[in-house]
């Protein structure tokens, strides 16, 4: 039986994911979770951000389940670094799965978007480009000061995370893969990705492929979301890319997401990608569709994608029949969610 | 009298261009201008993107009308770097001004917006960070092969373009300036643009300020676009964020361009964002509205205010009396437009 690190973490995060988990203990009943304390809260009491041994263990879980880590009170990249890429980088999670859909019952900020018209799906590179901490800086202080970031990109890295999203989109209706780079000006990535990108094309004539720069893609997320489905793309463009994919389908309140290792050498993390929300935090308010979601990308990655597709359903529905701005309480939310996933 | 050097280029440039003349003859008549033969055709008939020769021209000119340059025969990246990047660096263009308005007659693809809520202008840095072709790669088309992109950032470079965002918004009804990076990841560049935006701040205590990271940027310019005044960011995240910015006010159709020396040592340059349309090239049905308000981007640059808003003037009267979706003739818009301006 699957073993599940949960880092409930701070603010509103606690509150989620234990909807998350009566979801997952209703469609798969036997899961043995653990609780480790991670976040601002255990940073502020003891100033530790993810001790060693701590590392260890949840090196010995099939997957982890994260709420929300942080608050205003922490020095900002602090958690950021010490945690959350931490985790990443430490278990190899180098296909960051963002899913966008504009859900029934929720609205686009674009003008005319119906539900069902976006559904893509971004592969983001999560294990190196402009992620890796590579860079220095000199004269510090003074008018010669100078600063870089390097941007450091492997064939291993690229091809492994490209080959994964050409393995998503042939599972997927429309089999159609983006790269999404800035080659004409990131000419040394830039030739790497998109000689990467056409090997593996060459491999998989049954996907559609195309090629677009970066700033064209981010406009077009806006005026034309409906024309992606699979999306791959390097770190720090998926980082924009996937807030302006969440933002034109209602929200980062709605978007999940999984930093996976997809040969389960290590763990996988699944959160949502709304924050802590301290301002909403203990009242039993907090929509945890996002923490759920997180939890359906979960259990398909563990190998139960019936059970995460009877959790996909069960937002569907929970969402299709909301009010908008209805009051909602997390936690009735949750048991509706259990009951009609476990149905 | 100002000397202008204009490269019309490809497709629709000379069109729109044209049409960016008759308005800069009417609002300041005796304007010196002189064709240079840049783009696409040259390169295909000689071989050539930007001869030293002409480059030791066109820096004896006050500034630069570019139309577009560009056609899909032209192989990927060689009038980009070859031309438009060679001039920004060649000429010091460390200010790459992206006004976005949501004109009058324009929708927003946004839900509820109407014209006027959104009147902001990115001022992106161009000549450092991921653009200076530092980088390179090692083992080239085997499975060790490596890639690099170096971003390199200067205290000067960081510094004056900063200075010239917080300038800007002093002479703005707002003054509000948006720093824009990515500091929790990228903390060699971002501490040193933080230092030296919190350093420019304390100069300014008349204009608010506010930093925010590229990824919830990129999200509240499709969420709530209202909210910024001036954002000042680096290269990259500049190139990405204003595409956003001309999506959410109606598209690149409308967004003008400048390419600043602001100190004037150097020509600056100005420029439509859209590209050189092939497919309607020739045919007389190009809006030149983002040329002509790129010709008002130059009249305000060279010392004309008042002939730079007489302009914008016009093309916002102009786009308040057109039908959606209605055919338009390049010329005739033209044509009204210097009457416009004119008068
Ligand atoms: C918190 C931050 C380091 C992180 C990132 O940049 O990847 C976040 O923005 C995300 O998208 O998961
Ligand atoms: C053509 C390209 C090099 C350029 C850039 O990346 O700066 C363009 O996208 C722009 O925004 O002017």
């Amino acid at each position: 039986m699957a073993r599940i690190a949960v880092v409930a973490g701070d603010g509103i995060g606690p509150e989620v994911i234990s909807q998350a988990r009566k979801v997952i203990d209703a469609v798969l009943p036997g899961v043995e979770t653990t609780d480790y304390d991670l976040g601002a809260a255990r940073y502020h009491r003891t100033g530790e951000v993810l001790p060693d041994q701590v590392l260890a263990e949840l090196a010995g879980h099939d997957a982890i389940l994260l709420g929300a880590v942080g608050d205003p009170t922490v020095p900002p990249g602090v958690l950021e670094r010490g945690l959350l890429l931490k985790l990443r980088f430490a278990f190899d999670q180098y296909v960051n799965l963002r899913p966008s859909r504009l859900w029934p019952g929720t609205t686009s900020p674009l003008a005319g978007l119906k539900p069902g018209e976006i559904d893509l799906v971004v592969v983001r590179e999560g294990t190196e480009g402009l992620y890796t901490g590579a860079g220095g800086a000199l004269h510090r202080d003074t008018p010669a000061e100078v600063a870089t970031e390097e941007s450091l990109n492997t064939r291993h890295g690229v091809e492994r995370v490209i080959r994964d999203a050409f393995a998503r989109a042939g599972r997927r209706e429309r089999r159609k893969v983006t790269l999404v780079h800035k080659t004409n000006v990131l000419t040394h990535a830039g030739s790497l990705w998109r000689r990467a990108f056409e090997a593996v094309a060459a491999e998989h004539p049954d996907v559609e492929t195309e090629y677009q720069h970066v700033d064209a893609a981010a406009m077009f997320l806006v005026t034309r979301p409906q024309r992606y489905d699979v999306v791959v793309t390097d770190n720090l463009f998926g980082d924009i890319l996937t807030d302006i994919a969440a933002a034109v389908t209602g929200g980062i309140g709605l978007a999940a997401s999984g930093c996976i290792n997809p040969e389960r050498t290590y763990p996988s993390m699944f959160e949502p990608v709304h924050g802590s929300a301290p301002d909403i935090a203990g009242q039993g308010v907090a929509d945890p569709a996002a923490a759920v979601l997180s939890a359906a990308l979960l259990l398909d990655h563990l190998g139960h994608p019936e059970a995460a597709e009877r959790v996909s359903r069960a937002v569907a529905a929970e969402l299709a029949g909301r009010t908008p701005g209805a009051a909602l309480r997390t936690a009735e939310v949750g048991d509706r969610l259990a009951a009609a996933a476990a149905g």
